[in-house]
């Protein structure tokens, strides 16, 4: 691979047709966990979405985030969270990434992704909102923030984690959660999908100190 | 591994003790791509840190965001942000992944984490803010918005793309760049690295029309 780097202006991007502007940006911004997000309508009516724009908001308590556009298909997902109050966040694993990206397709508001893609609502503990079955990782959370961002109209959703699910033995001592061993993968852009290979797990920085590797 | 899943509901969250916390959550929220804001202040003083809290806002004009806690050694990140309007993201790669880790130390004001931990600033095209030469995806940004999300205390900042510096060949004529062919790595928790291995990309979802595989 050459050493030289090519160089792309902001006006180079925003001369890009809509497509490949989306692509290019997208996938700029990196690897991502990608999630399924389960919700249910007052109505009864299900709904399954892929996201990839999650992030984490804090620990204490525990908090997770993801962007929201509404004028997409995501609205639906927006609509159930801000009527109900709670949403689930579903890793993906190898086993149903067509399924989960088949979620992405614009359904009718009376359609459910589940139903349409073959995979399996799941209910459990009083949740309100439904798990995927298929999925090794599961959260449920309750909604706690909407947070308007107006450069460009889009929403931060903060939900407040109430229920955990996962394979007993990919929780470490130290509370790290092996999402390797439970087969989670990654999106890039819109559309590709990876999974993981370790490295390596390196000892907390202290200034002046030789960095270790966490066995 | 076993079929049934563990449950960890929030009050146990709770009640682990801090640092604990701090590993599970933040490694329930998923793999994500590392990378290196390069900062400098109005005195010339050079920043570097660690950040694994990016997220795509939008591609037109095209955003980035990232989530930053000024109570902690990020605050010299922002300080230098908000007082000049720029800064870099660089993706890192394998070669310089203990370098990138070790920015996360509490270095004072006065210390560029640079020069501490050996990595090379690197100006070009009038840009104020340092790249990291030693990175393959480079990313010049100007500051557009600082969002506070109160119910913790933490700051969402929203750049705008500026130019962005990577390998000719990574640039696929669709506009997807292959960021694994850069050899861009990514993180689990805050302190566990991982390579991509690629499954595939998915064509764009239809509802009634079967994903294909994109070549």
């Amino acid at each position: 691979m050459s050493d030289l780097l090519s160089q792309i202006s902001f006006n180079e991007i925003m001369a890009f047709e809509k497509e490949k502007r989306t692509t290019f940006v997208n996938s700029l911004n990196g690897f991502k966990t990608v999630g399924l997000i389960g919700t249910k309508s007052k109505n009864g009516q299900t709904n399954l979405a892929i996201f990839n724009s999650f992030i984490h908001i804090g620990a204490n308590p525990p908090l997770i985030g993801f962007i929201c556009r509404p004028s997409s298909a995501e609205r639906h997902t927006l609509e159930n969270i801000l009527e109900t109050g709670f949403f689930t966040i579903n890793h993906i694993n190898e086993n149903i990434l067509k399924q989960a990206h088949q979620t992405s397709a614009r359904y009718d508001r009376n359609q459910s992704e589940f139903e349409e893609t073959g995979l399996t609502e799941e209910y459990k503990n009083d949740f309100f909102a439904p798990f995927v079955k298929e999925s090794r990782v599961q959260i449920g959370l309750e909604f706690k923030e909407k947070i308007e961002i107006s450069i460009n109209n889009t929403i931060l959703i903060i939900g407040q984690i109430v229920d955990v699910y996962f394979p007993e033995e990919i929780l470490k001592a130290d509370g790290f959660l092996d999402l390797e061993a439970a087969n989670s993968i990654i999106s890039c852009g819109l559309d590709s999908y990876h999974k993981t290979k370790k490295l390596k797990r390196l000892s907390y920085a202290k200034v002046g100190k030789v960095l270790e590797t966490i066995k």
